[in-house]
């Protein structure tokens, strides 16, 4: 194991300072981690390390039942909700090797302004439909059962519970808000996941801007909005190099 | 044509880094053309790479039927919106060389925010005026015909009509925002097009930003606009070293 | 003394520098002090130094008089502030050491603003939770007779009776805004009160952020903002490698 | 005259690559000048010069009278703007030297914001009242008449004419906004001239800022501008080393 161990620390770890050097989070206000789907662990920045003293051998390797398997430190305090969401693209993939292997959670100021205004971000333009044909959405708050149980987990469970409940997809939209809180992202793998967390912050802070200029601003009409998302990613998809 | 291939190459390279240095865009979203008027043929950024990996071998020579006619990567997939523009640059020129021979396109986000809210941003300041006399013109949102047709061509031609539908001339308003989308900008060189695209980003962000502390504010009066203008433009410009 | 001295100075030059790095006062818009408890001293910045002039030694020793006890330059014209807070904090310590030995002021703007607003920034979200939980308290404006009098001293004292008159604690909360002026900020150490003080200017922009998405935004629920204030601070604290 | 010019042209130099360094204006948007109160000259950055490509040798000495007195490039297309303060300034000092030896002019955004706005910047808080105890000015949209004539002279008239109808004295408050336009600031030299612009421009974002919390924010009471004022500058000072 000690191989794929060492992989994902460094896969984790290169994500992890992803996050400081694109600025989405101050202090130790983010993480990110990688999974390996067949081993069943992924890699996590430990908890409360600032990123300038982060270590790749700090990563701790945790599996699905929340131990740590490997690794001195104390993982994330969001680990859990990392762990639901592992779960849920393993259970997702049906037997195969789940298609989500890397997860991101930062402080970003206009992701978090949008999951603190509990809004939801709807498809302002084409920069957001060349990632996801539809709003990035956004939960309701936690009820107090749950803040008062696990709340990590249920963190990850209530982000399972909006894409249910907003009919969308986790494999299609590697983004959501927490009311109140701030966005977790998704990816391929962990550099994705960050990758999705800057494209994240970036769509928020256009769409907050498009509304100060105009706060009844419209979405793009849905032949738009399909025509970009299949430009990237349908199976005519025409974009970059492959 | 080796050797204009090799300037036009260095020329967009050059002018693509640019958009980085400037911050008119993160990861792949903007690109820049160089174009060639007498061989007929522009050089643009190969789609979806990143500026830190780009190379100024990796710029795709593209004709103006949109044939690659040099290069191993796949062109930008806005390559056809900077064709029809150039197209159209040749066409105005009457049978001289097109005086418009570089072509940027970013996702810079507060000019994103004026194409979002699909509104065209009034002469507010001098710093306006100095670059053009007039609105900067947003089209309108493309509609669903020409979306499902030759959708970044369309895109080019969407340019077009929207001068013509505003009475504007592409020679002099060097800018132009696609509403839902983002702005186009060109120039006589492709560094001249990022100029303007950095420019343009400037001006939106003082616009957003007076009609935030003042919603009603009002247009320059028209004397002050010419004046500021023909400082810089008109026949007896005094702007400059020339 | 002389040891304790240099130590002082080594930490709150430091701290300053850190104000700066942190772009949290342009020029000498900043200060931060670290005080011994036993020795019943602080080191400050001397007033109107830039940060970029700023040596160690220029530190300013002062004593809770307010007497200079060891420096050749004058200290921070805000001096009396930083003092009035420290006397207060060894007072509420009941004979033990104080438990907060850092003070922090600046003038950075997202917090300027809330000040000039004269707002409290309340808990929007758990970004904020995780350091108060409650409201960040605004003073009232200063009166005349207390403007007139001893300045300084009297904007300390100002801090002290906004926590009392808000029932709050000024070990649990460690920020203020004073209305018309800007932040203070507290810590167990100066390099903890200049982290405040950063933390504060990312709470403040993301919160006017949140209002400029949804100016109705409410605050979290009581069992939420609990959940996090706990998560970090309370008894069964699990957050950080501790 | 060799060894002014040179003196002056180096504070010039250096006052306007500090322009770049702050962030004040982007590519040409800038320029400072340096006057010798005695030989009645002063040296101001050429027009339409890169930051980035100008050397000390290129700034431009230009007599009372709007003559290139020394220089082989042309002046900034605003030297008659300056040229109409330092005329005043002298004017003003009744026979002794001009106490204001420096002048600055940007398009820094939140700065142009105000003056695009048409807005005055009232007095929010304490930062604004260190640097002048009331409004920043606003001038009035010059007239057509104005602008067709001696345009950058008149923009010097129009600022001195600001400052007379609004009963303000130059030598106190030294920034103003021109309408449509953006700031002009001024000092005891060179340098100090763009700390103003550095100053005004952070000013002028901490009351957007405000204004976006709160769209009613009331200006401080006379009694703290004036504290704040005196602490700084009157006769008794106590701000800073000397």
């Amino acid at each position: 194991m000690s191989e794929i161990y060492k992989t994902l620390r460094e896969e984790a770890y290169e994500a992890n300072m992803e996050i400081a050097r694109r600025n989405l989070a101050i202090y130790t206000w983010g993480n990110a981690s990688a999974f390996d789907p067949k081993a069943h662990v992924f890699a996590i920045k430990p908890s409360g390390v600032a990123y300038n003293e982060l270590k790749p051998q700090d990563m701790v390797i945790v599996d699905l039942e929340g131990k740590t398997v490997d690794g001195k430190l104390r993982p994330s305090s969001d680990t859990d909700t990392h762990r639901a969401l592992y779960h849920e693209f393993v259970h997702r993939a049906f037997g195969a090797d789940a298609a989500m292997r890397g997860i991101c959670h930062t402080h970003s100021p206009y992701a978090v302004a949008f999951a603190q205004a509990r809004r939801g971000v709807p498809v302002l333009g084409t920069t957001h439909a060349d990632y996801g044909p539809e709003e990035i959405p956004c939960s309701e708050i936690m009820n107090e059962e749950e803040a008062k149980g696990s709340y990590e987990l249920e963190t990850g469970k209530l982000i399972i519970k909006t894409f249910i409940k907003q009919n969308k997809d986790l494999l299609k939209m590697p983004m959501v808000l927490i009311a109140g809180h701030g966005p977790f992202t998704w990816g391929k793998d962990a550099a994705e996941a960050v990758y999705h967390a800057a494209v994240l912050e970036e769509i928020c802070k256009m769409a907050l801007f498009t509304f100060t200029i105009n706060p009844q601003a419209a979405p793009l009409p849905d032949y738009l909005i399909k025509k970009h998302w299949e430009r990237k990613h349908g199976p005519n998809a025409y974009y970059g190099q492959k």
